[in-house]
């Protein structure tokens, strides 16, 4: 036979011969890699920092993200992270991980074995596992309070230090959309964190900083603390992700380091070349020797081997190779081989807002998105506030009813997809479901602490039951069954009315009623005047629709009336109204019917009190404030106005870039919005406590203006929704305010609701801005208020929510209020934000209703901080309401019907406030107290106060304080300061802040200096 | 100010109130999850098998899917899988797994610690890793020739069996194409495997089986042997992925199950109900109380503890529920539950081809696919046997040079995505690369080894250079430089061939050559009688093309002629030949140039020997072919044909389901082929040595049909390519030879080049067929022949590689020889199977042109057996050729120009083969004998045959002597074998097949009945 041979279809056999006799000498073999290298002088030194960065909920659930469910959405488990990077970083001493976000660690924890929780404590311990930023969630910066911020990130420190007695070091928030002050000097240096890093900042910014390696800075967020709470901050040159080409996650197509000669592509040069390559790239745009490499990614580190195999190997390589050094490093050895570096280091002051990472695609959508779930979260906060006040105050924290739920849900709801409005819908569906859940059992600590604070026979241990009163978290659609209800036959509807601020309060309850005929008294017996304000069809429909959505049970009949009354109520106490029947008909009544007005012609002038509000009556618009005590007079128009969404097309404006408006992105497509109409429908209603202005805008646009008895600000109440959308045109929809005060491009925004900051339009104080965006590039968060001032006026206007707000023309203020959006805006959420309400049986579907309120103040210049500073702290923390029916009579002999667990003739200072009261697991009791201006804000006020704590807590004997950190998880004493070289840093000039001094055991008294907040460990 | 509430987009709060009441008392906690059940009497036993089924190579290749690159095509890395398995075994000691592609293992285990090894050992000895299978990969069963099946298998065996001490009970072949007699029998039952599980049989099949609880059955796949070989086969009732919402993969959207209370969505009950569920749904499917469910699918586990934190939940609830038992369990522990129910079971014969998914879906394409590979592997396997008979001859085992890459290149390429032709074109030239270098390496060895036996001074430890010889790959397209060179002055052409048979061989070696003037003398000075051929011009541009493409070098002038002469080699010996230049011009040269006949009309008669071919000078076609000795004369024609490849669409044939024909898939678009052409260019070429037909069928159908001096068989060598595809049609080329032969529906195809099994057409043995597709239905894998027979003759085919074929009409046979198609057939590797061959400077590519032979034969009824079998070995084992120029007179004074290593008086019986003769690690040697013929397959030689090991081994002394199994991994005195009961078995009442008794240790004379393989380990 012949020789029959192949022709197969392979590769070169003389190449191969070639490789083959190189490589096949070498027996593949177990590889122990050097991986201890620590810093080296005079070496560029590769911080590998390995992290996951874990959404609490995003495109899923927190939940489902933590177990892995609905992977169809996206590929994620942090179940898995933890589980694999124990298992790595066990495998070799030098490996480290850091982790973030205690919501996912803590489900995590309580599920391991004693056996697995004392590795991870040895972990912790041998510094591998170290916590970075340590809160609950990484909360966002642009639409989160401070106190939501303190809270959450308090929930996740402590619960680390009970459980490894550690403290984070570093802050860690690398995914936020902007950075605010109050995160730089409060949630930062008053932590006691050495360093901050991030990812985002806005793409000129990048620029310039990478052109003058300014990317690393020492931040000075605050105006009042300046150096004593700066923070090493660090933006990272690109993103968080790892540098291209080495992302290791298991899904990815990644470029494994292959020195197994047995195996085919073998690529160790040149892997390490490509290592120094990225390494030197980065040193570039990068002061000192050091560099950090952000090994990781969203949700990445499912299993954890994956990246440190590779990072094992690279480190072996690179080291051995030589030219740079590679370590297993953390944020917090980074800052210190910082620290330790002969550097002086930029200086940065305000903050980082507005975002931008493109010419068009300023991220100031999000300071509006979802404004339903932002009113959500901050009605909350202020409730979570209230609630650990009673908690505390009745003795009867339980383990069936506590606040850990609602602060469990408020801390994830924090997390900067959450709050900020750019989960998914099914996501913020969650975080609503959680808050419910949270709030349910705040509720039902509020009920017994109050039955036992006002029930006379309460002891130490009181248990009343979790129902005992009757809340309503609907009164602002008219729901609250309590009080809609028939008073039964020989009983009084009691309203026990709480006051968590730590200032007597006066002010106006509305409660719906049926009965135009009831007589209110106080807790002495005294009669009230009332005032009957008809329900209009806009609240009653509201009621029907999303009574039947949120709660699945169809409400009766409509309530006919608003019942007013005027409530005084002690700091931190109670008092209880009673409301009766009428004992006749409405002749017998004492309250009295309100007044219509109907046009006239002409102005029509409101207000019972000081201040008074001006309309058209043709127009049946606004013309003008005036304030008859300060004598204050501001022409002033205010309408609603719409910005179309761009669709990212070529829709006239800019040029078409693809990018659309959307959750993230504010990108209107002309600059100019289309106002909603030039005339409005209204309608006047006067009483002795209240003037009413009802104007009717367009079918979706609804305002009711309220001008109180005794206050000096206008209450505008607006409800916004369905925004038709049928034209197929996302709008984002506006108020404006225009007056004609000359203010200069200038205006003041909050930051997180504590510090004010200026805003110059078309404006940055860190490099000449290129003007893209007119409007949404002026745009800025708000938490608690924005103001623009002339040389005599302030106009000052406060907000219930996080929300977007400007001023895009001199005199002007705009709040956006309510957007539905049809377009995604490509930044992953991948759907547009266009929420709807449904009831669910008959899948009935509506676009979302938004209703909320803005308060509105006109000052003499200098004047307007005292009220933006009262006023905050009482929207934000509101009279609580609890009802239930009792015979006045009997009640009063079982209850105290009027009081206060501190001094009776005590009351905190007016700049002060108790922004947290709380009693911990073991019993020991968390306060944290809050100067609320800041230098020179206000002459009176600006001042060192003093809180007497002593009177605060009349029944109880200080046993023990100690002032802590900010998150109270290390004394105060011993908190250590980095000190850095700043550029530009004259020794000994910057001015000393004024703050408060130690607190003596004896006297107990507290000091604060402005905007000083201080936090104490109390033991009773 | 009044009440400000918000609208929340949420959900009821009325349900979450509900359910937190509920939920809210739990507190959770770590759970010690119950997982160690066993079997339950009395229940329904789940068995969880968890495994990962990793190819060796596919749509990546096998050191990609190792380290986890090219993620990009499929996310897929083994090395995460070990590594993760072995971490979540140990977590858990009930935990199991099961794992079996060696070449993976291996990779993974060298590269392990010291300490993880021992870890790895104690999971092993425990029980909890399971090897299964065992071998190197998990071979195709279709296009694997049986020694190269037991070889890898081997590999992996002695490889576990040295590291582990332990041996596989359970054969896994769960994703081959169907299944193989020689499967059953001798890769299962011979390797002391008590059971066999796999997915894939006919979908028609399956469907009865399920229907009549048929799906396991005790498989006796040897004719011969019967029960003495049977084995548990366990076909699955749909695939071998976990049962639809169990595939817990760390990627997949699974739902995992949540017993957490903290968190949303637990679902314990509904998930216990759903495991319930699927349960029943296969009990219902199964006999006894025990199923098996396939926890795995392709390269899962990359991630291990995703998939072990749901089973161990649901083994938990599962059971605590108490209505189904499930259990962590192996195949083995599985076999062993079925082996101890009191059940009969079905008996089935034969094997489970062709394998069909649908009635359109035959797999019967891959049987052809890639034929360049599958000719390329047939031949280096021959290679591969003779290059360790040399290595252990000469007593050169050496570290650097050695046949162990070609071993683990043989072994990788036989998986059944390897040879099958089914990987992707890149991993395809991946199997070629290792096979190039796995032959580099061996051609050394041989080299080296051919050195040392021939030289006289050879000793011991001879180590001749690698170099010492040269050798030709591509002699088939007239590449070969050391005989095409100009042989130097004062030098000869010095030819050792070597006979790896144990038999001596007369044969005609062709090499080309530039000089038409040489003479060519025997080992003894004699000169021998040659012919000189031309070389044609297909092999010409052949030649130019693929030395190119393969070996990146452009060759020489092609020479001018193929030089024959006859050669005579002893068994398991060498003999050496002179070649010189003539003394002077053509006169004295003794060769004969062939003579060339143009066609004259009428029959055209050729063949120098007693088989006589009859040609049309007309057509050129064949007519006849008749053998003077014997007598048989059948009138014949042969000719190519094409089916078009169906593409899926409506063609006019089948309904239009899709179904393309593609890499796996074989679908013609209608059931008769397309000629070639009906007359064909011919030229007719005479000699002393050969006679030759030439035959143009068309630009891209060469043939040439060969009769040998000495031989009574046609050689004929087919060059197919390119197939055309300019039209779109996919061309699936086959040369059928069509007789008056009146077969009956019956012809006769082996089993892995083993056994042969009758088939016939149109009909299957274990249900009614419904046809579907005449021709690709009726296709069966040829690994060594097909043929056919009548009353009076047969008709017998061998073909040189793994080849599809099958008798569509009576008296025909036919082969498919070439596949190029245009579409993907669906089932996965996403690439049409449309090979090319390149240039790759000049990026010049065209189709893949394949050349190879097929050997024909007729002879009287019952007479061909004896031809198969010797030929087969023959073209399995072909005479291996080595060069080298040196002065004949010089070589012989130092040189043994003629020897063997046996006994020189001796030879192996004609109807025994020497399979294997391997030296082993640690000095012990590896052989294998088989005897060739099944019972009364031929009158003498289908008997009890003697080997003479102390012949074979003349020069040695057995010190040892182990019997042991197929794949060396124990000794044959030691094997158990489980007792089953089949269903129609009468005690007794089989025969007992003819084996061969113990060996006796003073004559060591080894008796083999019919089809009988024994394996020994000897040391000397």
């Amino acid at each position: 036979m012949g020789n029959t041979r192949n022709l197969a279809a392979a590769e070169s056999l003389f190449v191969i011969l070639f490789l083959f006799c190189i490589c096949g000498t070498h027996v593949s073999a177990y590889t122990k890699y050097n991986t201890g290298a620590g810093v080296v002088e005079g070496k560029l030194n590769v911080h590998l920092v390995a992290h996951s960065h874990d959404d609490v909920g995003w495109l899923k659930t927190v939940d489902q993200y933590y177990v892995g469910s609905n992977n169809i959405i996206q590929g994620a488990c942090v179940e898995n992270v933890l589980d694999s990077v124990i298992w790595s970083l066990q495998k070799d001493p030098n490996r480290k991980f850091i982790f973030g976000e205690m919501a996912f660690f803590h489900r995590w924890w309580v599920e391991q074995s004693p056996h697995t929780q004392e590795q991870v404590r040895k972990l912790v311990d041998a510094g591998q596992l170290e916590f970075v930023n340590g809160g609950w969630s990484m909360h966002d910066e642009a639409t989160c309070h401070y106190i939501d911020m303190i809270d959450q990130t308090t929930l996740g420190h402590r619960f680390i230090k009970k459980e490894f007695n550690t403290t984070p070091r570093a802050g860690w928030q690398i995914d936020p959309f902007g950075h605010s002050s109050v995160q730089g000097y409060l949630l930062g240096a008053e932590l006691g964190f050495d360093s901050v890093h991030f990812a985002r900042i806005d793409y000129q910014d990048r620029a310039k900083r990478k052109d003058d390696k300014s990317l690393e800075v020492i931040w000075r967020g605050s105006k009042t603390f300046g150096s004593s709470a700066q923070i090493f901050a660090n933006t990272f040159p690109i993103h968080y992700g790892a540098p291209t080409g080495f992302n290791f996650e298991l899904s990815n197509d990644i470029v494994p380091l292959q020195d197994d000669p047995l195996l085919f592509d073998t690529n160790v040069e040149q892997r390490v070349n490509d290592f120094i390559n990225a390494s030197i790239t980065q040193a570039n745009v990068t002061r000192t020797n050091h560099i950090m490499w952000t090994m990781g990614d969203d949700f990445s580190y499912r299993f954890a081997e994956t990246w440190f195999r590779q990072m094992d190997k690279l480190i072996h390589y690179v080291n051995k190779d030589g030219r740079v050094n590679a370590l297993y490093s953390t944020p917090s050895l980074y800052t210190n081989a910082k620290n330790a570096a002969n550097q002086s280091w930029p200086l940065k002051t305000d903050d980082y807002f507005p975002y931008a990472d493109g010419p068009n695609a300023y991220w100031t959508g999000f300071f509006t998105s979802r404004p339903a779930l932002k009113r959500y979260v901050r009605m909350l906060s202020g409730y979570y506030l209230a609630a650990r006040q009673l908690e505390f105050f009745a003795g009867n924290r339980s383990t069936i009813y506590n606040t850990f739920a609602l602060g469990d849900a408020l801390g994830i709801a924090q997390h900067h997809d959450a709050v900020s409005g750019t989960a998914q819908q099914h996501t913020t569906d969650d975080y609503a479901k959680r808050l419910a859940i949270g709030s349910t059992k705040a509720e039902a600590v509020v009920s017994s602490s109050l039955a036992c604070l006002t029930g006379k026979k309460s002891g130490d241990h009181c248990s009343a039951p979790a129902s005992a009163f009757s809340q309503c978290q609907l009164l602002n659609i008219s729901y609250c069954p309590p009080t809609e209800d028939n008073i039964p036959e020989a009983k009084d509807l009691v309203v026990v009315v709480y006051n968590s601020l730590g200032w007597n309060r006066t002010d106006i309850v509305r409660i719906p009623v049926n009965d135009a005929n009831l007589v209110v008294k106080d807790s002495s017996g005294n009669n009230l005047e009332v005032q009957y304000v008809d329900v209009d069809n806009v609240t009653t429909n509201l009621r029907n629709l999303y009574v039947k959505a949120y709660l699945g049970v169809s409400p009766k009949q409509a309530p006919k009336y608003w019942l007013l009354f005027q409530v005084s109520i002690p700091p931190l106490g109670w008092s209880t109204y009673f409301i009766s029947k009428g004992a006749g008909k409405s002749t017998r009544r004492k309250g009295v019917m309100s007044h219509l007005n109907s046009k006239t012609g002409g102005n029509i002038d409101i207000g019972p009190g000081n201040l008074k509000m001006s309309f058209s009556s043709i127009s049946g618009q606004l013309n003008r404030m005036y304030n008859t005590r300060t004598g204050v007079n501001i022409p002033i128009q205010q309408s609603y106005f719409w910005y179309a969404s761009s669709n990212g097309g070529d829709d006239g404006f800019d040029s078409s870039d693809g990018q659309a408006s959307g959750a993230y992105i504010f990108r209107p497509s002309k600059s100019s919005p289309n106002i909603v109409s030039r005339s409005v429908s209204f309608k006047v209603i006067r009483g002795p406590l209240v003037d009413e202005v009802r104007q009717k805008f367009s079918p979706w646009i609804y305002q009711v203006t309220r001008l109180y008895k005794g206050k000096e600000h206008a209450e505008i109440e607006f409800t916004v929704g369905p925004i038709p959308s049928d034209d197929g045109v996302g709008k984002e929809v506006i108020t404006r305010m225009t007056t004609n005060m000359v203010t200069n491009k200038e205006f003041y925004t909050d930051s997180n609701g504590r510090d004010f900051l200026k805003r110059v339009r078309d404006h940055r104080e860190d490099w000449p801005l290129q003007v893209n965006q007119p409007v949404a590039g002026n745009y800025y968060p708000i938490n608690l208020g924005i103001y623009t001032k002339d040389k005599k006026s302030e106009l000052s206007v406060l907000v219930d929510r996080a929300t977007g707000g400007s001023s895009i023309n001199d005199g002007e203020v705009e709040l956006m209020l309510h957007r539905r959006i049809l377009q995604d805006d490509g930044r992953g959420v991948e759907e547009p934000l266009d929420e709807d309400v449904c009831v669910t049986e008959n899948s009935n579907c509506e676009g979302l209703t938004v209703r909320g309120n803005y308060y509105v103040s006109i000052d003499n210049v200098g004047a307007g901080s005292r009220w933006r500073r009262t006023t905050g702290q009482e929207i934000y923390s509101p009279l609580l309401l609890a009802f239930t029916h009792e015979n006045a009579e009997n009640w009063k002999s079982s209850h105290l019907t009027k009081g206060t667990v501190i001094d009776s003739n005590y009351s905190l200072p007016p700049n002060v406030a108790l922004i947290t009261l709380q009693e911990l697991e073991g019993g020991s009791v968390l306060l944290r107290l809050a100067h609320l201006y800041e230098p020179s804000e206000d002459a009176q006020y600006s001042t060192l106060a003093k809180v007497e704590l002593k009177k605060l807590f009349p029944t109880k004997t200080i046993k023990e304080l100690k002032e802590v950190s900010l998150s109270a998880n290390q004394e105060k004493s011993e908190m250590k300061k980095m000190t850095w070289n700043v550029e530009g840093d004259k020794k000994g000039q910057e001015p000393q802040p004024v703050k408060g001094g130690p607190v003596s055991t004896s006297d107990f008294i507290v000091q604060l200096g402005p905007m000083e907040i201080r936090t104490f460990l109390l033991k009773f």
